[in-house]
């Protein structure tokens, strides 16, 4: 089983493939989707919907693990990662492929097992599980993989059977 | 000049079709996209999105006015209609129609000529300045047809030359 982490964004949208096989997760592909400050927000919008739809094409995931927001940062920067994370849903939908969403507290309670956890902890347990030499770069694909991570210990997923 | 007025939301998107024209103002067309709340969002999302899409093919505007969105509800709301709002973007977008952002507040100034204004004010009036017989239904097909009579008051708008 192949799961596809998303990282939702509107500057930046973290990706990170995970295979999960014979109770072994493996990294297949991880990295981050940009789009331009002086760009309209409604090009944006489209360049990340183009983007993560030719990323589902090309990976043919099993299914898609996205990180439900919660309001922590100022106003104008929640409706525009909303509006982001709407256009990503509506290229999983379009792709055919199921999401299941996490909250922030899920990602790290699953990968370092406390729900406090120091956003570099979430980081250096991923690395650890993945086998990687280092830590994912940028940020928002090393949380991807976090989140493909958190799925895969989670009850939706077939790893653990 | 044919605008199309988009009052957003994840149940139900309003739209108002107005044209200006030689000083006037002539609502063409107006209504609804409501989606089901027993689907999951990401389906509501795809089904928003393929009705503009078809709403924008069909009508052909020269461009678009949209309601801004601001954060009087709860979370899980504002989020909801940010996501349905970022598909909507991408519709417009898609069909090359630049979009003319307003807030609550420049539409009650707009319509009404007072900050203040209830909802069924702008209402009364909006049906008023179209020459309608009464006030549209449902309310966010109203609310749209106001962001449309919004912009025709705008410096952005032809209306005014």
């Amino acid at each position: 089983m192949v799961v596809l982490g998303i990282d939702p964004g509107y500057a930046i949208v973290g990706y990170g493939l995970v295979e999960f096989k014979n109770q072994k997760l493996t990294p297949l592909q991880y990295g981050a989707i940009r789009t331009a400050a002086d760009q309209p927000i409604s090009a944006r919008l489209n360049e990340i919907y183009n983007d993560m739809t030719h990323l589902l094409d090309a990976f043919q995931p099993d299914c898609v693990a996205m990180e439900r927001l919660y309001f922590n940062t100022n106003e104008k920067t929640a409706i525009n990662v909303s509006q982001a994370r709407g256009v990503l849903l509506l290229a999983c939908e379009q792709a055919g492929k199921q999401v299941f969403e996490y909250t922030p507290l899920q990602v790290k309670m699953s990968v370092v097992g406390y729900g406090r956890a120091e956003k570099r902890q979430v980081m250096e347990l991923t690395q650890r599980i993945l086998g990687l030499k280092e830590i994912p770069k940028p940020d928002d694909a090393a949380d991807a993989l976090a989140i493909a991570v958190c799925h895969a210990h989670s009850a939706h997923s077939q790893y653990a059977r």
